[in-house]
């Protein structure tokens, strides 16, 4: 197998201009999914998708949706139960990308892709999708071409799935998944659409935190009332509120909830170790929203508080007057929505209850509460001995010269947990992204390196994920 | 004196039937301040006050405001400096009335005054006015005109003060009192324009609260967060306004705030008794706003709760996402607005200030605060030992054969206020509305007794003050 990927890493290299020139053709299509005018160029992508597709193999086909179409592609040796020693894979990513407004931020126009200098010597693409996730999703492309030029073949069964509206909201994929899923069900997602920890340090994203989100609507008096006549005497929603809410953190930023870290687990010594060694600043992190300190639980890493453990946030909170000036009112009713991160095998349904019994066991006589269920969703997570995870991660190494870090993301991506709750997948999240490409905003970049190194990246997980 | 007084209340009574017509033709006039196109029926209701007063032997003009005139008549003896031994007294009322809709529930034309029995027994005069602030009004002339009649003079120096904008704010009396307190000010100032305690109590209203309302902006990061991202480790402006809201308060209900309750006085024993006495229970106050348990401190009646305790109430709250469903965001800022009702001698600058620092001694790093200074006013109270008010108390037992209370009031009445600070004076606050009057209300009434004893009580008022 080393000879077999060495001469594919080299093809790689060789293949670098062809490689480009294709991201190129793919950046100049303007397929800005949210803007309904856009829908040709949107159908243009996936077409464009399909042939890349069919290029490596693949048995690939616009897939219909209510809104722009799923390509699907599959290489002959797929199956939804393969036999082989290898794993079938799924890759996930996106054709479409965000609008481009304000257009005049732009320094060149936002569909004509070149190549810049940035003032450090790095080489980069600059057009909308460059990184988000054109470029990304080449990388994984390129590396299958490679592979099928070098060897005749891909290395292991290989489906694509490669959405059109990812960023407007996915809202017809889930459905598309549930619907098809004995089709594209395999052992193992695969998804390029996250970072690095930095330009020379690559990281693999093992976990995505879930997430429970309550409404809670108190009500004292039938009716608003006057601070004069009742003041002192009234209960006050808005106090009720606030002594619920302020009880539920205690002064080390622990959430207070009983029951809350039932299922919540400490990282392995040397997870906490690589983490640390990263060296993440509060201010590093929090410095360009305007904040230097990190609020979470005091005895835990930055990382952690914002990735492997569980939070407690409030969203919103309404009751009263808002308006301008002063009005002496006691409301008679106040809202407030909480939400929670979840981390390891927190129960949603258990924290939703726990939540519901701390806020019902603080309401004084003459008050009472409703509760809004929203969201609700188990945190995801890839076990840190998983073999496809190892594999990842050493082929990681072996390609930029330095430990990859396996590490939490604070936030979900929704399409990640389907494949878990759905088709029952673990899913491996590489990618090359940095946090200077401008993703979502004017003149968006990926380094010419993301995009190089990316390619072999690729390259070295897929052999040895077929190992 | 006495022979005096009894003639004039007999008087009164003989004059009955004649006091109600003059009543009934004041109420049939449709002097709705509020809406513009009954400017004309309030000028006609301020030439009916006008003409009252003139028969008093007032000498009465309109006198013109950028809204609806004040009537102003003074009796011959009066004078910015009196010398008589009587005091010279300001009697204040208005001649406007709140707006009839909904039309529909009145069970005959709110203009067209008629007596009715209520379900006990109780006959009433029932029309929009019949209670505020018309009827009231009325009590006070009527007993004027019965001394006129009996002595051929009024008991002592009057001026009357009635204007036509007290249902829309008395917007323009305000400056009207400052542009003229020399020519206003008197050593009393007389309303009939509050309640008694039932109907066979009558009350004095010898305090109202005072009021310092601030508005706290809090801001810590410079954006709206994605609570997945930062989620954890950013301040959420929320979480800090609810744990120094829910501060200001301990268990047994006190202001936490250092120095609150500076200036705040005990009641006298005595007084504490006849309010005690009442024995006001929390169901019969609260009930009728779905309400049970008196919130307010804990060792207080409910009376001094409402009405001679200090009070922290917060008015209004907002911040982050409060519409329809789940938004994951961290919000950048929030919001409250905080009102205090002070009493006794709490300095409200001195409050603002405490206030200010309880909230700055609060902020976490990362988190600041801007304020909004809005209404500011002390308390107003009548010594219990003030010889008007005991003179008034004797008058009003000696009428209803029953002890009159002296009672704070929760609210402020602006003007009252203004008679305090622009002109010096206390105010004695006597009036003879109850709890079923239907004030603001369709079918408003007035009782028959309180009109007619409320008229008797002015004359024995009148002839105490002049003894």
């Amino acid at each position: 197998m080393n000879d077999k990927l060495d001469a594919v890493l080299t093809q790689i290299d060789r293949n670098l201009d062809g490689s480009l020139a294709r991201l190129f053709d793919f950046l100049r299509i303007q397929s800005i999914s949210t803007d309904p005018a856009y829908a040709p160029q949107c159908r243009t992508a996936a077409e464009f998708v399909a042939k890349e597709m069919s290029e490596l193999g693949l048995h690939a086909e616009l897939r219909p949706t209510a809104g722009h179409p799923v390509v699907v592609g599959k290489s002959p040796d797929t199956a939804s139960d393969t036999n082989g020693s290898a794993p079938s894979v799924l890759f996930y990513g996106h054709y479409d990308v965000q609008p481009v407004d304000p257009l005049e931020l732009w320094e060149t126009p936002p569909f004509e892709p070149r190549i810049a200098t940035l003032p450090d010597g790095r080489k980069c693409i600059v057009a909308r999708g460059a990184c988000d996730d054109k470029g990304q999703v080449m990388t994984f492309i390129e590396a299958c071409r490679a592979f099928r030029q070098v060897t005749g073949k891909l290395p292991l069964p290989i489906t694509m799935m490669i959405e059109g509206e990812e960023e407007c909201g996915s809202a017809h994929l889930f459905g598309f998944v549930k619907d098809n899923a004995a089709e594209l069900k395999r052992d193992l997602a695969l998804v390029c659409d996250t970072s690095m920890w930095d330009p020379a340090t690559p990281m693999v994203t093992t976990s995505l935190r879930g997430l429970v989100y309550e409404q809670i609507n108190l009500t004292c008096a039938d009716r608003d009332l006057h601070s004069g006549l009742f003041g002192g005497a009234a209960q006050n929603p808005i106090r009720v509120l606030a002594k619920i809410l302020a009880a539920m953190h205690d002064e080390n930023g622990r959430v207070t909830i009983p029951g809350f870290y039932d299922g919540v687990h400490d990282l392995p010594a040397d997870i906490l170790a690589d983490l640390n060694s990263l060296n993440l600043t509060d201010e590093e992190f929090l410095g360009p929203v305007g904040l230097k300190k990190a609020a979470g639980e005091k005895d835990r890493l930055l990382l952690e508080q914002i990735a492997t453990r569980p939070t407690a946030e409030i969203n919103g909170i309404l009751g009263g007057y808002t308006g301008e000036g002063a009005k002496t009112v006691i409301p008679g009713k106040a809202m407030a929505k909480v939400s929670f991160r979840l981390v390891g095998d927190q129960d949603p349904e258990k924290i939703r209850a726990a939540f519901q019994k701390f806020v019902r066991d603080r309401l004084p006589v003459d008050c009472t509460v409703e509760f809004g269920n929203f969201g609700s969703a188990p945190a995801i997570s890839l076990p840190y001995d998983s073999a496809p995870l190892n594999k990842a991660l050493g082929a990681l190494k072996d390609e930029w010269g330095k430990k990859a870090i396996p590490i939490g993301e604070g936030g979900s991506i929704p399409i990640v947990g389907d494949f878990k709750r759905v088709l029952g997948m673990d899913t491996i999240m590489v990618g090359f992204a940095l946090d200077d490409d401008r993703v979502h905003s004017p003149n968006e970049k990926f380094d010419l390196t993301s995009f190089h190194k990316g390619t072999r990246s690729w390259a070295r997980i897929l052999a040895a994920l077929s190992a």
